[in-house]
């Protein structure tokens, strides 16, 4: 029952310089607010809806970037991993190893990731039930990893479109290990511009306050300085200046939800 | 900016002395937490999903104790009509006349409806898009009623299963008027257990709260003494006993909620 | 394992000029393909997406149309009812009373149309799995009426949009009734086109190819000499002048089909 | 407007013997029946629901197994890659490379599967409209390899559900190459078994039959001696003693389907 923890950053790195500006400013908002924050981006986007989507800074330049993040900020730092080779190196980088929604039954991937001792943000499948995460928690347990969290970040519904449906954070919770809410991905839409995906930003405030009420430990949001020329995923972005105003409030609906546990 | 309203009851009427126990109860609970109260009960289940299930005391009976509990609690009362024929009587009797899901889109039940003066909730239908509904509202206003009420109760979901998708909320509320969560029906499972509805009751404080967090209007909730022998809904509706606790804990996210409201 | 019937016509009613000329057409088509026919055309469209929907003839203009229609062109004639009340008289004039989609669990209508003792075609709701269909056949089978038929139109899938589960017909047809797929409703697009709903006619014979091939007893398809401009369901039914061809095409699915049953 | 494919074989390899014996009686019922025919089956099962489902032969003794079916048998063969490092030894051993539905977007894998120049199978993912497909074509396109498959192998429908929905087929046809229905995959029920996957398999060969009528190049089936003892996918797998009856059916409707072609 710690505070809120705003898991937040770019979707893609950019550059050191930007990777610094969004994780200081998202810090200081943080810390003014009283959450704990993990930086998170990717240095790799691979799976982009297009082959011409730009897939970022790629492995080393990455973690050097993640690398300069995590000591010049102070905060801990989150990425995610493609491939069971990529995941000892990433774990020297970073703090947590993300294991993306499409590859979460990967089984090679999940033992690779867990191996390494590192912390582990599972997304649950677009194609999977909350009460199936129980087997994806296991594969991750038998190499006797126990830092693990769970995060819901949309379930595929008719063509293009994603729903969030809010059982899955208690479901998910039943495991014991900490939930997540992924308030950016979850009202994206998969495809919806043709060559790549469309979203509506408007309601990620929607789904992070929604599940915030409900007790939940973190809360993962992509946040951009500009989002409607961000390389990636711009329309579901919230833009970094409504992030202060964003994470105060989730704060007060988290304390309040702290305070007074769903007991299901 | 109103603080909650609790549309609540049982799902549908027994008898006279039963409907006033609930109501009595239930409006204690809201005046003791600072909530406005709405009695709800069906004088007649019209869709059960077997022919066999109870369909309750029927339109005569049923009007007559709605009234009783109207007059002796002094609380307004809501139920749901059927059919166009049923409105004039139905609105002598009752203070909010409720179309149901399966019926959203019958223009003639919505016209004899509207055409009562009295005001009006609108279940959107399973099989309807939030932004489909001011539709259904321009049907309503053809009447020159404005007195409505929009209320989200699920969406099918693959087979015997319903997802709440909480963009609905703010969706619907572009409309104007207030938005409704139905935090029993939205966790059914239609048809689930063969001759009857099934139902996870666990989640519905679940749904009230994540809906209450985004500053609602109001929330139904079906209840009973004895859920599990009551004679429909009994899968999905909430014991009484945990009312008064569960109301309180909707007010306090209600206030965070009116006073911080979402920005769309 | 008759032969396939083809229960065809416009959406609605538009005059008796209009009904004589599709019912004449289609009879002589379906004729020269060796199938049997049934027409089909709407006196009231009840639930239209938006109030300025055209409604189409009314009851007793309808009715004399259909009777026209049954006796001039000598087929018989199928159409739908929207309150138990309409059922005695509708009986009168048509062969098949049509239970809509939206209202297949109303008890009342479907115990008013049982009663008639007309045979009742009943479409599975967009919300209803097909298992779920043996609860609506009892309600139905207990007025003694057992001239029952059992449509599939397609199935909630996200928001605007269907899907037509093929498993649907075997799981049907397991009551024992004759099965019908609906391939113009089946492409429909609920509320698609802001203030009434799309489609996609272009998929309408696959619907009706790949079912056949399953051996049901019958396709639904609405009709129309201009359907870009007819007053409801233009954009999924199929223009009148492609349908000898595909009645034709059909048969030979049918022939192999039913000298090739499946055996679930 | 070559005669229907099969791409037929169990789930996965479980002994040279095993696979010559499936692969012999296979290749015997297609040339009787007129079919063509390619071998499936999988080296490693690398997304089992759970740790404990058996994950096949691995990489060097399955390719081995599958290059002696391969001459042995006289037929193409058909495996699934999990990762862009086995493309080209697999690529050595077999005719065509599938790439699993969860992975269609994995974009460093199918660039080098591509560039292998061996034949690709592409399954769409379960969170993927087939409008999105050419999204997938354009990156294997990218590297120049235009020897390509699709296949249809369901679609996410709630939890623990897939459906099929046909329009995929003819959607996926557009880009003019060949389409496959995945028979036994489509009737899968994802996780719902807890810790394996449930399946129905009486619909297979509905799925098979309707997708067939509609046209397409290859049907793909999973298939053994004895599925319920199978060690994986058992629920969703075709006897194998049901397959030449089951071929010859589809090969009268597939004759009848090319002579009459859907025109979109």
């Amino acid at each position: 029952d710690l505070p809120l923890t705003l898991i937040a950053g770019p979707c893609q790195l950019e550059s050191l310089d930007h990777a610094l500006m969004i994780a200081e400013q998202m810090a200081a908002a943080c810390a003014e607010a009283g959450a704990r924050f993990i930086f998170k981006a990717s240095y790799d986007k691979a799976n982009r809806t297009s082959l011409n989507g730009k897939r970022g800074l790629g492995l080393d330049e990455g973690l050097r970037v993640l690398s300069e993040v995590r000591s010049r900020i102070g905060c801990p730092v989150l990425t995610d991993i493609h491939g069971a080779e990529q995941c000892a190196a990433v774990a020297q980088a970073v703090d947590v190893l993300q294991i993306p929604a499409f590859l979460c039954r990967q089984t090679d991937l999940l033992l690779a990731a867990g191996e390494t001792g590192a912390a582990i943000n599972v997304k649950k499948g677009q194609f999977l039930a909350p009460w199936d995460m129980p087997n994806v928690v296991a594969k991750l347990e038998s190499t006797g990893n126990k830092r693990l969290l769970l995060t819901e970040r949309g379930t595929s519904f008719g063509y293009n479109t994603l729903v969030a449906d809010m059982r899955a954070l208690p479901q998910m919770a039943k495991t014991g290990y900490p939930v997540v809410m992924d308030a950016t991905h979850s009202v994206q839409q998969p495809g919806g511009q043709g060559g790549s995906s469309g979203g509506q930003r408007e309601f990620a405030p929607v789904m992070a306050r929604a599940a915030v009420s409900l007790g939940i430990a973190s809360v993962f949001i992509e946040t951009h300085e500009a989002p409607d020329t961000a390389p990636s995923d711009g329309p579901n972005m919230i833009p970094l200046d409504q992030m202060p105003a964003l994470v105060r409030s989730l704060m007060a609906f988290d304390a309040l939800a702290k305070a007074d546990p769903l007991r299901l």
